[in-house]
């Protein structure tokens, strides 16, 4: 049951699609204040908090405080409170159970036991958003009806599961046919490379550096051949110059961010100064999203938005404040105050949030200040993409992420998990944050692999390749001057060929489960403590999880580690893999386990009563065969059934019943039985 | 053996104490290139290398590269290269076990299997130093050879031992009077505050701020009669203050560094700007130990030594250059790079290693430019207090430890882990420095409990804790403007004071361990992989630890954990405590298990043939009483004997045999016999 509780009369996140009418009385379960700005909630011993979408800390966020606001943040240290994403959903699980959601598109703060470990409390700045309660008869049923109600989560097309390769400074028609030679050369499979914004003309969205990419339209038709999709990042500010033709739209449309004297707002961000479209007006948005038809016909069919929180490295305004500020200081004696005061003033020039407050949207003919409706900055935006690709093939399905994020954009597009740091500490938090991402409707994610900061070792990339391999978005990507980190940079080739093959051999199982996750507004990734209700050690299960019905995952995600513990929450199979083909199979009873995984092994563990499917693999997502699959079960399985979703990869209508087959291992191991 | 490889004749660290005759011939194990300056050792899969001190990571520093130059780094993240401490002892153990240690002043990388998985490569700027090759029946008999060959360990006063509050923040002599009282009041055990930078006026050293602490030897006097130690701290800096005796006699005697031209060198620091003294010159370092006077003779009888690696937050020369190149850019239109340029000026104001370049020591005469013997400055500083103190009173243990350190040191003080966070990443970083930090020499250790930068929460504090109690130094202490974590601040008090009274009982054994380990040149926590050499799964455990001879520990550092997986090497007793005489005993066989470990508790396995000594506890060390020691032993064990070593606490003469007391259970058992 889904109970409303509306608070004044503001702006929506558009969350919603299912509407819900509004109740009266008392919010049930929370203690709220008079005002409606705060409420608090007592937590027992037992109680686990499951949710809040992109966040850092464990699966369990109790025991922090995070705040809702989207942020171009990548440091993702442990007390970091906001990231990219701004998701208000969340389950408490325990002594009673519940769920809340929060449609309100300004900022929030989740304390969840962190100021006090027995207590939880949520903290808007202004009574303006509607609260959903959310009860039912467990935590999983209440993400269920909580996902019905904000509408069918995105599905990308096929080959955006296959293996992306990314990083800033590929810069030039050259670099990228030089990754796929080494790709190739090293037989290792590939369906997408990133155009990072090495690849526009002065940073300028939609457009395309002549000198470096002379002719795009044939680049793209000449990966297209070999199977390779190129995917262009789109940035969320528009750079200043004449003759420019979408600055000169957008002057002309009025289609921009306004500062509060009503003129066009500048940032500085990549291309220098810019623009930001208004993607909350409707007539703006349109006119953005119509502005990707640059690239779509020369038929890219894939995209990455970025910096669209947005993000701002500077304003005019406050650098020029500053400057005049430190210039004072020049040729004189400094206090240390002082000093630190021209270090503060300098480190508050990017991504300072005073700034949102002179920017303003055009919203059906009012203005409203920016960081009221902060949130829907770049879910907007990349909406804006979304509905501009339906309207160019209706029939047809694009790829399409985003940075910044809030629940609603989970209809129109993915996410990924922004910029992270090749870190062993990202490889459980890239684990950690995706049920809860997929809580939120977001089931099309994945971090960068290998981390995109900083420098990263084989082993390190390895081992998060091995993760990688099952989250629905499995992309590389790097950062400009660390260490290049393409599999084929490091020694152990074989290793990271055989784990990637073993990605498109899992292809089968992995795509069917996240179309019927999306269908059936179900989790891909489930923390055993949402499956496993009654068992206590499940609940504590931080590092390991199911995905789909059929398996769990165990990955490995610390240096030198030949091995780990894992726990069985019921009998299953290990399956350890080293490759497409090469596997062992071992039955283990439910327990305590420790598991001896070599560097270049993977463990999938196979549910009792459930099939894994396995295709013998593929360099394409288009090579994969579904009509060869190996059905991998527990002993005493034989009866299970699986329900296969293929489609041709791009069509829309994944409702079709002609896309399912049932598999049983029975069928299988009689030829010529229908399946 | 050790064998010992002469290149140049530059200044070494005066690391050894028992020299070595120079070796002629190849330098056996490694690779080196034409200029001795760069080696290469291929690195079996099997190799684990220990060592390198105070450094990020795992006690196998595989797969990092890492940097031997004292720097100021609060961030202690994954790929953090320097620290506080140089350290440049390692231990190869596997195809080949070995160790190596670089006798140099000067910076040194370690890369350790980073760029490449099965490559280690070291690399000095200079040919200019002696390598130490030893070989060894077994990795942990060449550490004791390396450490008998630099000297015995520092050992602290028993006093040392118990559990110290700090802060920076207690700004008067109220304030810590307030500690105080809150200790007493929650009869939580207490034997030390800590005075950061707050006491002294205008952060002078060996000054005392008269309006904050109106009489300081009072205080002490009125702490002691209590049995509480107030703990200052002294900073590198010495304030630039006309009048201000220490800065006064430094620039009479000449005891500063200088600058290139030959002036006292200036930096900026807490003071504002200061010179530094010049501890690696005799004379100077013999001067500024004997400022230490002024407050020993308040009744002072440890301190802590900060900022010397020297820190330098700026210096002017180069304030004054970027303020100019700033104010250039005011009033104009910025290009980004310009604003990158901008940005990057500012950034390296602080820490700025090309500040050393222009400082200069004057050693025998000779003027050495610092970044050339950088590593001696924090452990000269200190060695220069520790001589003044054995003047002071030769008869007499004193606290003494420091933030910057190099093996050396280790003879003359303790060092703490540095300027940590309040992340639980911390609680197991601190726990895989221990045995690093053992091996070279550095047994008084222990990092900030609850994290010194951010917000520490309730339960984070509780789990660190519960590590605490096991190093040698026990010190809570956070930073300005972070939350208060003082353990009376937290709603589980009760909690707080069980694990702190559990330290107090366990003092009778970790004092003695202590002494031990200082005697035999051994290490006192001891990586599982160093004890049960032919066991691979001991060699993989990098969150469990040997302390001392009885007992292995195994902290929770998990938010929300209510257990952990335990590995036992051996067939073990589990006593889970829950304080010093509240406590569960369980026998264990060797293997996996998973032991349930509430936030309350305690786990530590004793060892079959050992024993584990309990006092009943007390609330200040001089309260532990060694008369009524309850012995804890696996069943099975009980003909184990234990040497409890036990002097005044202040004594020097360690070695006197009257200060050891064999235990044994018999003996116990049967009360009236002599022991």
């Amino acid at each position: 049951m889904i109970r409303k509780y509306t608070f004044g009369t503001g702006i929506r996140t558009d969350a919603v699609t299912v509407p819900i009418p509004s109740s009266e009385g008392p919010v049930p379960y929370l203690e709220g204040n008079a005002d409606h700005t705060q409420y608090r909630y007592p937590l027992s011993d037992a109680d686990a908090v499951y949710g809040l979408g992109e966040a850092v800390r464990g699966i369990n966020k109790r025991g922090w405080r995070y705040r809702s606001f989207c942020r171009d943040e990548a440091n993702h240290l442990e007390t970091t409170e906001a990231m990219y994403g701004a998701h208000n959903f969340l389950v408490v699980k325990g002594e009673q159970t519940f769920g809340l959601f929060f449609d309100y598109p300004g900022s929030i703060v989740y304390d969840v036991g962190c100021e006090k470990y027995d207590r939880m409390t949520i903290t808007l700045p202004e009574p303006d958003y509607d609260l959903y309660v959310i009860d039912g008869a467990s935590a999983r049923e209440i993400i269920r009806q909580f996902r019905h109600m904000i509408g069918r989560s995105y599905i990308p097309p096929r080959w955006a599961f296959g293996y992306g390769q990314s990083r800033w400074g590929y810069k030039t028609a050259e670099d990228i046919r030089e990754v796929i030679r080494m790709f190739d050369q090293n037989e290792m499979p590939l369906d997408s490379i990133y155009l990072d914004i090495d690849y526009m003309e002065r940073y300028k969205d939609f457009t395309v550096d002549g000198a470096a990419f002379p002719d795009m339209e044939g680049l793209v038709k000449e990966c297209g051949e070999q199977g390779i999709h190129l995917v262009p990042i789109i940035d969320a500010g528009i750079r200043i110059e004449k003759g420019y033709p979408v600055y000169e739209e957008g002057v002309a449309g009025g289609f921009f961010c306004k500062d509060a004297e009503g003129k066009d707002f500048i940032g500085a961000v990549w291309p220098g100064k810019v623009h930001f479209p208004d993607v909350l007006n409707r007539e703006a948005a349109e006119w953005f999203g119509s502005r990707y038809a640059a690239l779509l016909s020369l038929g890219i069919d894939g995209f990455w938005n970025d910096m669209n929180e947005p993000s701002i490295f500077y304003t005019e305004k406050r650098l020029e404040k500053t400057l005049r500020g430190i210039s004072r200081y020049a040729g004189r004696e400094l206090s240390l105050q002082e000093f630190w005061d021209i270090l503060g003033s300098v480190s508050r020039l990017g991504g300072n949030e005073e700034d949102y407050e002179n920017m303003y949207h055009n919203i059906d003919g009012e203005m409203v200040r920016h960081d009221k409706v902060h949130n829907l900055y770049g879910s907007y935006l990349t909406r804006a993409a979304a509905e501009f690709f339906r309207k160019w093939d209706p029939d047809r399905r694009f790829l399409l992420f985003s940075r910044a994020s809030c629940i609603g954009m989970h209809r129109y597009g993915g996410v990924w998990m922004g910029d992270n740091k090749s870190w062993w500490s990202h490889i459980l938090l890239n684990l950690q944050m995706l049920p809860s991402l997929n809580m939120c409707g977001f089931l099309f994610t994945g971090a960068d692999i290998g981390g995109y900061g900083e420098d990263a070792t084989e082993d390190l990339v390895l081992r998060w390749m091995e993760l990688g391999i099952f989250t629905p978005l499995m992309r590389n990507h790097s950062a400009l001057d660390t260490r290049r980190q393409e599999p084929y940079q490091f020694g152990r080739k074989d290793a990271f060929r055989r784990i990637t093959e073993l990605r498109y051999a899992l292809l089968p199982y992995l795509y069917s489960e996240y179309v019927k996750a999306a269908v059936n507004d179900d989790m891909l990734f489930v923390p055993l403590g949402l499956e496993y209700e009654g068992d206590p050690r499940a609940a504590q299960a931080e590092d390991q999880m199911l995905v789909g019905e059929s398996i769990m995952i165990a990955p490995v995600y610390r240096q030198n580690a030949q091995g780990r513990y894992v726990y069985l929450p019921e009998r299953m199979k290990l399956v350890l893999f080293r490759g497409a083909s090469e596997y062992k199979e071992t039955m283990l009873e439910k327990g305590d386990h420790y598991i001896p995984i070599a560097p270049d092994e993977v463990a999938v563990f196979i549910r009792q009563g459930h099939i894994l499917p396995l295709a013998p693999g593929g360099r394409r997502v288009s090579e994969v065969d579904c009509r060869a699959l190996t059905l991998l079960v527990c002993e005493g399985s034989e009866d299970a059934r699986y329900t296969l979703y293929w489609d041709d990869g791009y069509e829309t209508d994944v409702e079709n019943p002609d896309h399912s087959t049932v598999l049983s291992v029975r069928a299988e191991q009689q030829p010529g039985q229908e399946r």
